[in-house]
């Protein structure tokens, strides 16, 4: 725990190992840059190489830094992971492939649906509207149970939509907002109900944050989630510290999946360890039981049989495996999920953003500026070496950071297809490629920060109130 | 779990396989009285001799019904118990002495301090009242920073009282109503508020119960604890199913809880394992966190630092070291505790109670004659074979349960007196100390069972209600 780093260093994880050593590190850069007194300084240092030194005695590797240990945590229950394979869990994204991990084979190994161009027509039949680019691209890629929903919804069955974000400071990026683009696409076109969760309560266990500052950020993401332009009439978001002591029914459903998940179970899904806090262990149910609408009580008048359907990047889904594993045994629904991709780091597909590195993405409070040499000197490019060679040879879309970004934010078809085929020529060099993504991102990035503007702090008061929305149950 | 009682017998601990068999050998009673078709009967016992031949290979012990396995769990962290040793832990209370248990080396043993004549002294002056019988009697008879408490109150600084219970069963039986009994001379002689934490949550967790029924048990055993007589003016009464999400600070004080404690902790404390669902490994932080007074906005305007004291069960203990452990590390001060010795079952002083078998103590909802026929039939007695034995050895008061019960509930203390010595001497039989005891019981329970059918559901639901009470903070 974060209180004595010293003790029991033997009976942590790898993986904890290399989340102690990279805290420490931040720590005593942060000591460094505070200008701290040399004692400080040197003691801090001192533990940043016995953690090391702990971390290459349990893995045999050097640390280095924002490569977590390979192959020593289990995706799924049991198996065990082949050396060439993508680690995907909710805290680590691992893949060795330029290209991104796997997605594939993911599918296969998390036992998922793929989203076919069949469902993706079901989905425009069914509600009339041209499918959004994130599922016409493969953003979205992977389901479960979407059909069911689908089914329901033909017949004039409604559900809900369920997503969430964990606060972890104030400044989100660009790819913190995928899921909230999508599901605000999906609730225009089906009108149903959505329900947002910031598990500040997680990130107070998991980081070295007071309550008060976790619910602090709670609320600060939620002026950037409602600056999304969510409907207040149809859209409640709730902190799990707040909402857990003003909710008749979320205790409830919380205690119902955590009789019904053992420690051995969340220790095969989530890597938990026995020096682990019991807050991390029963945590998993906190992020299962909004998927039971009974935990909204407000909204669905009490109702415990609606329908939920989840859209999140396909990390979170060994919550959701547990959930629906635990749902029929508390006779709730299994709740449906749209799995998307990771959105790419600046410097390449190998690993999901992190907040901690502004470098490694383009944020939300970003300046034009700002953003345009951000993509200019660290958007890792799939160009040649010479402006000769691309011309020559042309450029890989695949690996190339700057137009990935475009399949996520460029809505013109067209227009990316032309871009695609004229990088790949080498007729489009990359600097002009960069061009038309900051071209793309500085105005949307300007226009949400012209709304967030406008949210009020009574506008989120608003939303995060626990009320009854403009649907009837 | 109790869903699936076939798989992972072997992961269990004895002390689980023993709590197993005990439930399947109730199922089978069940069964049969039920006149279940055979071949239900029949699959019920061949699971019970299953069950059964599993904790013998487990503990090489045959299964012996009211005796769970002894010297297999640890009362203290990483100690092991010796042969002669009692076990006391939340769920399992037992001794090989007729006398009970030696409270002297459980007071070592837990590191508690003994509530000797000086402290009684103390709390005579600090009160200006007789001290209650069961401070007199060594009913009482460990602390923990009891003196703190008076040193406080000394000075003009409040505190607050906590107790609780696990609503199990609709019928409380008579050794549940001492910690109330106590509890209530406390707030009256103090004048301080008072919190009861119905845990509701942890019998779903442990039992066969549905949340709704659980909650159902806790309203009812609300009506007897009200029926002690307590003020609703000073008294908040709660069940975890209902309160925790009604309060604003309960919840946060068991995530900080739950951050502080690992699984390793709660292992070595509660005996867990790893085929624990999470529900009973995160459970300890709620009963913790009553312990702090932000826990109760509503009572001390959101104050933090308000001195609890725990009147408990000493079994109960663990759970409050704990507790006592995590305090000072999320900045709360630490709660002091006053505990009792357990209340014998009739059959003798080497068990607790159970409230599922109705001939192990004299239930609220008696009536004189069954109360008559329990003593006269169960009560464990220290008299002599025959009367000529016994006029001519006398009875023994240290094993005798009638004698026992009077200690608890007798308030005359020269007349206990004088029937300790007329019994040892030989003078008393045994058949006329029962009578004694039946004619005390009989006019407590039936006033009991009066002032119980005057709690109407609208007194329970005010006591229930979370307010301000009688007090400035």
């Amino acid at each position: 725990m974060a209180d004595s780093p010293n003790c029991d260093l033997k009976s942590l994880s790898p993986l904890q190992l290399f989340e102690r050593v990279t805290e420490q590190g931040e720590k005593v850069r942060a000591l460094k840059a505070g200008k701290a007194p040399k004692d400080e300084i040197d003691a801090a240092v001192r533990l940043l190489l016995s953690l090391k030194l702990s971390y290459k005695t349990a893995t045999g590797q050097d640390y280095q830094a924002g490569l977590p240990p390979r192959d020593l945590v289990l995706i799924n229950n049991g198996t065990t992971k082949e050396e060439d394979e993508d680690f995907v869990d909710p805290w680590t994204v691992q893949t060795s492939n330029a290209k991104g991990v796997d997605y594939d084979k993911l599918i296969v190994r998390f036992g998922s649906s793929k989203i076919d161009t069949d469902l993706i027509n079901r989905i425009e039949r069914a509600t009339g509207q041209k499918p959004h680019r994130f599922l016409r691209r493969g953003i979205f890629f992977s389901h479960r149970d979407m059909d069911q929903i689908l089914d329901a919804y033909e017949n004039k069955k409604s559900f809900y939509l369920y997503t969430g974000r964990g606060p972890s400071s104030q400044a989100m990026h660009v790819g913190h907002l995928i899921p909230f683009i999508f599901t605000k696409w999906l609730q225009e076109v089906f009108d149903v109900p959505l329900v947002i969760q910031l598990t500040d309560d997680e990130k107070y266990l998991w980081k070295d944050l007071t309550t008060e500052k976790a619910y602090e950020y709670a609320k600060e993401n939620a002026k950037d989630i409602i600056a999304c332009g969510f409907d207040v009439n149809k859209t409640f978001i709730f902190s799990d510290l707040d909402y857990l002591g003003t909710s008749t029914g979320f205790y409830k459903n919380i205690v119902k999946v955590q009789k019904h998940v053992t420690f051995n179970q969340v220790k095969g899904i989530f890597g938990f360890t026995d020096s682990d806090c019991i807050g991390k262990i029963s945590f998993p149910a906190i992020q299962a039981a909004p998927s039971f609408s009974s935990s909204f009580p407000q909204i669905f008048n009490g109702k415990e049989n609606i329908q939920c359907l989840i859209p999140c990047a396909i990390d979170q889904d060994p919550y959701f495996r547990m959930t629906r594993d635990v749902a029929p045994r508390i006779g709730q629904p299994k709740p449906a999920l749209l799995h998307s991709v990771f959105f790419p780091a600046l410097q390449g597909a190998q690993t999901k953003m992190s907040a901690s590195d502004p470098n490694s993405s383009i944020f939300l409070t970003d300046t034009p500026k700002q953003i345009k040499t951000k993509i200019n000197k660290h958007a890792f490019s799939g160009g040649r070496d010479t402006i000769e060679e691309h011309r020559k040879y042309g450029g890989n879309c695949d690996v190339d950071v700057s137009f990935m970004y475009l399949t996520f934010f460029l809505e013109d078809d067209d227009r990316l297809e032309q871009l695609k085929q004229a990088y790949t020529s080498g007729e489009l060099l990359t600097g002009e490629l960069k061009k038309v993504l900051i071209e793309t991102l500085q105005p949307l990035i300007a226009a949400h920060q012209e709304r967030r503007k406008q949210v009020t702090d009574e506008m989120v008061k608003q939303f995060m109130t626990p009320r009854k929305l403009a649907f009837e149950f």
